[in-house]
């Protein structure tokens, strides 16, 4: 293997399994390229919003020359529920197209009449068509030093109370909404600006996945479990895959071998390929391990784990578990049958992957690890291995401590049990990233929803026909804390 | 007038009525150079403080190469009366060299005794010794861009979290101290970073001094109201002056004239240094109008307010208004009876100032202006002018709605009547800073304490045989409110 495909390697494991596939959404090669693909298809996805750019400024918190260069923030305006003085929700973008998020977050556009809300998704800075620079220029620190979570979050506070001016709608109360980073953002920004948003609806969350608050083993058991549950003999079949993958490496013709088993559309180099897009689908199925068809990542059927698992328990015997790991991945890569081979490298140096592989080795430090009791091979976290490839890659060192001294996270309960309110951190358990949120309440207005069926950001899905009870239930309960929110600031009002 | 003398009137006036003089403790000429000759006549203020220097850096918020820059930040600590265990006190450093507040903070040292506790005074950055560039360099955006309030609380974030592990005391509660800017500072930081300090006294804090959150002519119209309240014929006596000043500058030989009667070490270039002589002195005089004999920003004797009057009010029949008003700032420029003449100009382009003027022209964006009923010539504030000073001077342009969307300010009752706890904004009406602070209760845990003879951050000088039964009221109550926030947290702490 190549130096500089070893270091790809080092990289997205660390990255993988510490950062990139540390955060849920916005991830590697795999769905990021499937999700190109799906947008190529479908031109944009068609939703109700009209685009708008906001002048913005590069840099918050300093005021050099190059701090004051404007670039264009894109932003998504529904207004076709709004009353002027009634509440303005806002989306607080994540690593991504803003559009995708909110093509994904049907959920506000249900609950948008009930409040005669206005609806508003901000894109992140460097993301999407929100770019500081060009974008082949954005590859170092020089470039990407601007994006980071903390001048997002002021970007959002400075567009919001500039849109409010401009609507003239400055006594309208703002509830902040984001699922997954986003929702890390939400949560953030109700407890960095408070005179911004009166609260914050912060779905999946992972706030508590830094340094050691969160076991770091606990990402991946959770995967583990989700499938184990289900049936042990899937979860021990998924296990036992990696050794037989990895003998592929070794063997004589073994890749071309590997390659024929995996219908992979050009051979392999390296058996890492295989085993990041087996990793990668089982990771993705056990967080988008929805109770309906759905289509966030890839278009799947209503709980894709228990539909993998049918796969691996049906194979009759004499079959090895490498195929029907294999077979059980498909299902994710290809519910929709139209795929002939599967593109197992590729898109994994997809430039749309470049940001958030920047805001991993920068602050976004999650170390994640595999224990002996997950279904994936075991894996240990070196930080100074993780930050000799960043170093390498962006010529950056990661500031490993920063978002607990930022935003706080260690002994929250402690900590804000008698300071900040009106956040709702919503969880499913199902999701692997629920075990870094907050899933017990911390006062009476800083409260946990979680549903032990629940997926990633499952909550922020358009209502269908088919839902649950359970997930009616917690978009309900969220509709009423929303509601004695926005009672409790109008009542307040008449205080000045 | 060169036209950079009329700058720097402008700028001046702009920044002395607006932001410099707009922030006490830290500003014109007039005291800073009194304070060098004051710290050059005693070496260094005896303070029961070892000195440190810790490594810090330049940019919290952006990674591009520049900001892991390190600098040496100075922090003062007195460990003599702490228990491993007790609180941290942190008094967050204001705009200057951090042994003169911590000579000036000689409450902490007072109360320390009673909590067992730990004190430290951090130095704010580009201040005093902690420099990130060469002092010769602090002249444009380009080194002074990383001087802000964001980086500051950030640093203190940074260091403080870092102390407590090097001391390994991490579960030691933080209280954070204090004046003037510094009490914006702390209050501030405790809205920003709960999970690092429990509490925050802010005194003399005017966190509301922006936009239009204080009618822009309060400050002036207190201070006004400290010599009206002592004797009508003193605020006449003053209001008159200035006409007959500015009469001068047309006079032939006048600024000789006025140079005589100003007792001036050399004579004046323009009535305009004898005004701002003026204007200071009874400005500063008014915000430490304290109860007591103090060596604050001067020497002065007990409530020096009436002192002044009383020179004004014993002069006999015949004498200028002119005469009395330079008789009345003579006390505060020579109460100790050293001075043979005046240093009317000069001093005020002392470097020492020039940290706060740049904060004056990015964030600290004050407007003041004087009103018809103040004892001060008109004055109106022009954001242009304002903005094309700081342009001319820094090359910086002013973002004079930064501070309220950073840090909120506006409806503040509204805002953090369910949001945060644990701030003490103690006032004493004689400031006439105490008009942009919190004046009244905002939560049974945010809370006001207001004296109405009191001045600026009198509370946090040491006690004396002579302090009035009001002074000693007041901090028994702070001491009783911290108290209270410390046993919440050592309860609180067996949650987790």
């Amino acid at each position: 293997m190549a130096s500089s495909s070893f270091f790809f390697w080092l990289l997205f494991f660390a990255v993988a399994l510490a950062a990139v596939e540390s955060v849920p959404v916005f991830v590697p090669g795999a769905y990021k390229s499937s999700l190109k693909k799906q947008i190529n298809k479908n031109a944009k996805p068609k939703i109700p919003y009209k685009t708008h750019y906001f002048p913005q400024v590069l840099d918050h918190f300093t005021f050099q020359p190059i701090s004051y260069k404007v670039f264009y923030q894109k932003y998504l305006i529904n207004s076709q529920y709004w009353k002027k003085g009634a509440p303005i929700f806002v989306y607080t973008g994540n690593e991504g197209d803003i559009e995708w998020f909110a093509a994904n977050t049907g959920f506000l556009l249900d609950i948008a009449p009930k409040f005669h809300a206005l609806l508003v998704f901000i894109e992140h800075r460097f993301y999407g068509e929100s770019l500081p620079f060009d974008k082949k220029d954005l590859k170092s620190a020089k470039t990407l030093g601007h994006l980071s979570s903390q001048q997002a979050l002021a970007d959002y506070a400075v567009l919001i109370r500039s849109l409010k001016q401009n609507l003239s709608s400055e006594a309208s109360p703002v509830v902040v909404f984001g699922g997954s980073y986003g929702g890390m953002l939400a949560s953030w920004f109700r407890l960095k600006y408070p005179h911004i948003a009166i609260g914050a609806l912060a779905s999946s969350a992972p706030i508590l996945q830094f340094e050691d608050i969160t076991p770091w083993s606990s990402f991946y058991d959770a995967v583990s479990q989700d499938f184990k549950e289900v049936s042990l003999n899937c979860y021990v079949v998924i296990k036992g895959a990696w050794s037989e993958l990895d003998a592929f490496e070794e063997k004589k013709g073994g890749l071309t071998k590997l390659s024929k088993i995996f219908r992979a559309c050009k051979k392999v180099s390296s058996v890492y390929y295989a085993r990041n897009w087996l990793w990668s689908a089982f990771t993705y199925t056990a967080m988008v391990n929805y109770p309906t068809e759905a289509n966030f990542m890839k278009q799947l059927p209503a709980y894709p784990v228990q539909e993998m698992c049918k796969i691996i328990d049906g194979f009759s015997h004499g079959a090895t578990k490498l195929r029907k790991a294999f077979a059980a991945a498909s299902l994710y890569y290809n519910y929709s049958k139209t795929e002939k081979c599967f593109e197992l490298e590729g898109g994994n140096d997809d430039h749309g992957l470049q940001g958030w592989n920047w805001q991993a080795c920068t602050e976004m430090v999650m170390p994640m690890t595999c224990s002996n009791e997950s279904m994936f091979p075991p894996y240990t976290y070196s930080h100074k291995e993780f930050a000799d490839d960043c170093m390498k890659q962006f010529g950056v060192k990661p500031r490993e401590h920063w978002i607990t001294t930022e935003f706080g996270g260690k002994r929250i309960k402690q900590v804000l049990k008698r300071f900040g309110s009106n956040i709702i951190f919503s969880n499913g358990m199902q999701d692997p990233w629920s075990r870094g949120s907050v899933l017990k309440d911390i006062s009476s207005s800083i409260v946990a929803l979680v549903t032990e069926k629940g997926a990633h950001h499952a909550d922020f899905r358009s209502a269908t026909k088919e839902d649950p009870d359970w997930l009616i239930n917690q978009r309900r309960q969220e509709v009423e804390i929303i509601h004695k929110w926005l009672q409790e600031y109008y009542a307040d009002s008449k205080l000045e």
